[in-house]
């Protein structure tokens, strides 16, 4: 194992404190709970907006804090659910007095333990506490971690437009019902050209002979649907796109499309898998209204992408225009 | 070789396709000359300032063209210097009579077609242009393709800061002043944990062993100082500011930190080397003022980081800080 670290058993709180060192007007961080908030929270009458998961994803969650966006994320172990004391405290961290979103990738863990948070945070604190599970990924049904469809790409989508709801002034049925139909809306598919390491493990989380590819790989690491031969981009893209079209109907709709670096990919070639995507689309038929290249949603140093495409109305896409300002998506102002 | 692309020969061409169809709005790229350009280029009465060198250290130049930073970069082969005819291609683009300011990484390729190009342009065009070498790599004097220093993080401060200074209406001589300044200021380091693999070569460009880190590492792959074991986090990052407060006094300035991703570094490794780096540096007395952690420079899917130190007065602190708005650099407004 290669890696940039002191101790494997403390890579997520003291990269919390770089975080904290680097961005001191940006974000405050809760060492003791690996919090991440902005520096402004709670704002009264603001719906609080959190997210969280286990580490090894950035900057997916703790880079998306900020206006228009989060108002904190909570990072777990590397690839490990947070406890619900965590949770608790982002909640109470961000509590304007307007009502929390939870933002809850599905997985057993995290779902179960963002459950637990809002139980807790009704009772000891009286919030009312909104959860939307986000379960874009069309590769496969269940998955070693997970009850129905992994959470993956989408994340990004619903962070950003629940954000900007709640940015707005909107209330906290609002911003929950927004998230849901972003949800609705977006499917995912990853593919993966290696593995990755988690620290604490030391060794690779699985083994990917040296042309092979698993395609409908979790960002976990989780088995996806088979092991091919490494194809061209083209291939690949082609590979990724059809599952998406089968399963929603985009035809003849905008759309919002990333393609997403698992960690270890250069962007000269997310951009070459972009060309692919966006032919396979618009001869689909699909209008291309917004998009994003570029890592996102990471497992560690994995090489391999996803796409995550976004069925979007005017409403979708004015609140994916609408300025924000974090430490890994920024525009307008 | 795991890439996700269609043919090592065409991986920068079909790269720049997929850019010019994911950011209609922000650039429009030339495809025969390989150069992207803002779309507003050229503005009457602004200089131009224009980069550029060989592929694969995306974001660095493409990821920078826009508001407040490039109004061109020019995009040669992987690590291949881009021919004249591209770099007059790119001046010709962002003239708007105010002259044009080249920055020059500083590799011998890169140095010499830069000022052909410059050649060509005040015979052809009447073009009046300055160029700036960039040099800021302490690691060793002169390498594989450098008489003298390299030029390597610090071109990201460079396009900054003229980019801000020129965006002001300031003219070519200032501009080109302010460059010289960045340079004379800044000092960087890198280390390598892993090779990368050019397309075209289809093999790794050295080998390192399991527990190995090549120590003053090049953007290419090029030699470093030594090659060591790997330690933790704290003894690399040592290892790399020594060299660097070594070569330039910080004591009790401002500073500029940038803590560089090679581009197989997860971003969690890249803040626990930014922990160790801050507390070195503020150790030996330097104030940082501002930070990016992030990948920046990269070298394809090398593992590994670069720290760069600026030391900043209130004039480049303030050009730092001004609006900048491009695809891998945004922020204010």
């Amino acid at each position: 194992m290669k890696k940039l670290i002191n101790d494997p058993g403390q890579v997520v709180v003291e990269a919390l404190e770089g975080l904290a060192l680097a961005h001191p007007d940006s974000v405050r961080v809760d060492l003791e709970n690996r919090v991440v908030v902005r520096t402004d929270a709670p704002r009264p009458g603001k719906v609080g907006v959190i997210s969280g998961g286990g580490s090894g994803h950035e900057p997916l969650h703790s880079g998306f804090v900020g206006v228009g966006m989060l108002d904190a994320a909570v990072c777990g172990e590397v690839f490990t659910s947070p406890v619900p004391d965590q949770l608790l405290a982002a909640t109470q961290a961000v509590d304007g007095g307007a009502g929390v979103l939870h933002l809850v990738k599905n997985y057993t863990g995290d779902v179960m333990n963002f459950e637990m948070a809002a139980e807790l945070a009704a009772e000891m604190l009286g919030t009312r506490v909104e959860a939307v599970v986000i379960d874009d990924d069309v590769a496969v049904q269940d998955s070693l971690y997970t009850a129905g469809r992994r959470g993956v790409g989408a994340t990004v989508f619903v962070e950003k437009i629940a954000g900007a709801l709640a940015e707005s002034g909107a209330d906290l049925d609002a911003v929950a019902a927004i998230a849901r139909k972003v949800v609705a809306e977006s499917r995912s598919m990853g593919v993966a050209l290696t593995s990755c390491t988690v620290p604490a493990a030391g060794k690779p989380t699985f083994e990917l002979g040296e042309g092979e590819m698993e395609l409908g790989i979790g960002i976990h690491g989780e088995p996806g649907r088979e092991r091919l031969p490494l194809g061209t981009a083209a291939e690949v893209a082609g590979r990724l796109v059809e599952p998406i079209l089968a399963d929603l109907d985009f035809t003849g709709r905008d759309a919002v499309v990333m393609v997403n670096g698992m960690g270890g990919t250069p962007l000269i070639e997310l951009y070459i898998v972009y060309r692919e995507v966006a032919r396979l689309l618009e001869g689909a038929g699909v209008r291309i209204a917004r998009s994003l290249v570029g890592n996102y949603v990471t497992s560690l140093e994995m090489a391999g992408c996803s796409v995550s495409v976004l069925r979007a109305d005017d409403e979708l896409l004015a609140l994916w225009d609408a300025p924000v300002d974090t430490l890994s998506l920024r525009w307008g102002a």
